[in-house]
């Protein structure tokens, strides 16, 4: 009889569960098998969970984790047992033009997690994707194993979000959106040396999340009336550069109206019913970039060393702790907004 | 009774004619007033002519031209009466944000030349808008003037879409359309140190002069078929690059089709019906960025002298040469493709 471990189940739209289900292992020689040291549960899941987008009933969910390998596949070069790694949330293969261009989240070979809110994940193409940390988790205290989780998405999505918008030094950078990615936003925005950056946002405790990270201004208006008042924090000239952390029409739209003539659009919310009028844009020569971020390019170009430097506390997003067995509380407080963002612990 | 000069009219799409209209003069301070040496024809031109794109009947067009300074205004400070100069198409105050930003073509305090096909050119916001070329148009001969011609909209457009869609050395670029501006793009790309340059073309003159200007291939396919032979070039991954040099839907779905994940399209064809699919764009990371040229920043930069130091030879895509008289003649043979541009000499 096979192995059997816990793992979160969407059951249907507002509704998770824990079950029993087969362990998760080796399957091709390139894969890796981890056990889960901490996920987390991402904004987007929550368009699952809200019944905005569709996922497979009764099916494994969850794409962020951190973890210790337990078992590698005969092809694996680079990663042995026992190794401590952030699963990014894309896999790929490494070796490609399209991974070696660092944009390893749009591998060809590759795809995203989804089945690692649970004890066990499988990892393909494991030297390709996997990220390793010195040591193991044991070394590390609460506060930074966080900031690890972080840079399987959260963190690294916000700094694809900060590069994609060509953020640089004395800019006026805007972050729309004030959930986990954003407020990362705020710390990519900085460490790209943006001297302001104005956080959206209207809910008190991630307005002064942003604040700690490095806002210098927030902005609770929405629409016409957040386009004006950054037009009148920027001379009527607009911001140097948006960072687009929500992916509605609204939120695009807005990104739009309150951008320099010249400014690039780093988005990285996932974009719903938006359309881009080609016209509109090109005669105030904005750009739009971005997409879902190539997490390992960024993690081993910096990010690792920031966060084991203590340079940057991304985990800090997480504001409440759950084990597995209270994924609907992790999920609902989320939705909520009783918490920033969920972290599970095993 | 003031004084008049020759000037091209709109007539209505398909008729051009010359007619005497009162001279160009200062009307500002900042204004300068320029003898004409040289102007030409642009593809956005044809858009009018050929009853595309709405422009007011009876009355002036053109916005490329290269002169002499006649007259200044009384605040123009960097240039003098006998400076001759490269007139880009977009006019800018110099000073302000986005012209710091180096995206001059969008200039709030600025706007675009229309009334350039004539003997003599007002210039508002002369400081801001002009490019010096030491001495006078008498120490060039024809080939040089051409080229310099080309750095007030076509070889800058082309340079635009090379830098916005992020060429760098080792690439592979795409270079969508083979008109004026595509052709100035091939040698934009190798400039920026593309390796292989694939330009789109279907006319042997235009393909020709392609490959002189450096494209390695030339695809004559075009929608999925291009498609399909750029993948099939590039390994299935697409190009690094993609210079997008037309403004069709047509163009802009096969330019999509073609990039590499990761890639940036740049584009400066004006946009004609061009919806963008955010979604579709996202998924892929692909990169839109580019609009209006900012000429003056790159004729600043480097175009000025690499034209000068006969580095690049952009005045070869004028292949007619006509008086202003002629001028029906100068749009027609440009309509019916039997030349690729048209210059126009005084």
């Amino acid at each position: 009889m096979s192995e059997t471990m816990k793992a979160a189940i969407f059951v249907k739209p507002g509704e998770m569960t824990v079950e029993e289900v087969p362990k998760a292992r080796v399957e091709e020689p390139t894969d890796a098998m981890i056990r889960v040291v901490r996920t987390c549960v991402c904004g987007s899941d929550l368009w699952y969970f809200r019944g905005l987008s569709g996922h497979a009933e009764h099916s494994q969910i969850g794409h962020e984790a951190i973890g210790v390998i337990e078992e590698v596949g005969s092809a694996v070069e680079s990663f042995h047992v026992g190794d401590f790694v952030v699963v990014p949330f894309p896999y790929s293969c490494g070796t490609c033009p399209v991974c070696k261009a660092g944009v390893e989240s749009c591998c060809p070979h590759g795809g995203y997690f989804g089945a690692n809110q649970a004890e066990y994940v499988r990892v393909p193409e494991a030297d390709g994707t996997l990220v390793k940390v010195p040591g193991s988790p044991e070394d590390y205290d609460d506060a930074t194993l966080a900031s690890l989780l972080t840079i399987s998405d959260v963190m690294s999505t916000g700094y694809h979000a900060a590069v994609s918008a060509e953020v640089k030094a004395g800019d006026t950078a805007v972050v729309m959106g004030d959930g986990a990615v954003g407020l990362c936003g705020v710390i990519a925005a900085k460490m790209l040396g943006a001297t302001r950056i104005i956080a959206m946002s209207r809910h008190e405790d991630r307005a002064a999340l942003a604040r700690e990270f490095g806002a210098t201004d927030v902005v609770a208006e929405r629409d016409q009336e957040a386009v004006d008042k950054v037009l009148a924090m920027t001379g009527g000239y607009g911001a140097d550069a948006v960072l687009e952390c929500v992916g509605s029409k609204q939120s695009f739209d807005t990104a739009v109206g309150l951008a320099r003539a010249g400014a690039v659009i780093g988005r990285v919310g996932l974009p719903h019913d938006v359309t881009i009028s080609a016209e509109g844009s090109f005669y105030r020569n904005l750009g739009i970039k971005g997409g879902p971020a190539p997490v390992r390019h960024y993690d081993l170009g910096g990010l690792l060393d920031a966060v084991l430097n203590h340079e940057i506390d991304p985990g800090r997003v997480f504001t409440a702790e759950y084990d597995l067995d209270h994924i609907q509380d992790a999920y609902e407080d989320m939705d909520q907004r009783r918490v920033i963002k969920s972290i599970i612990r095993f």
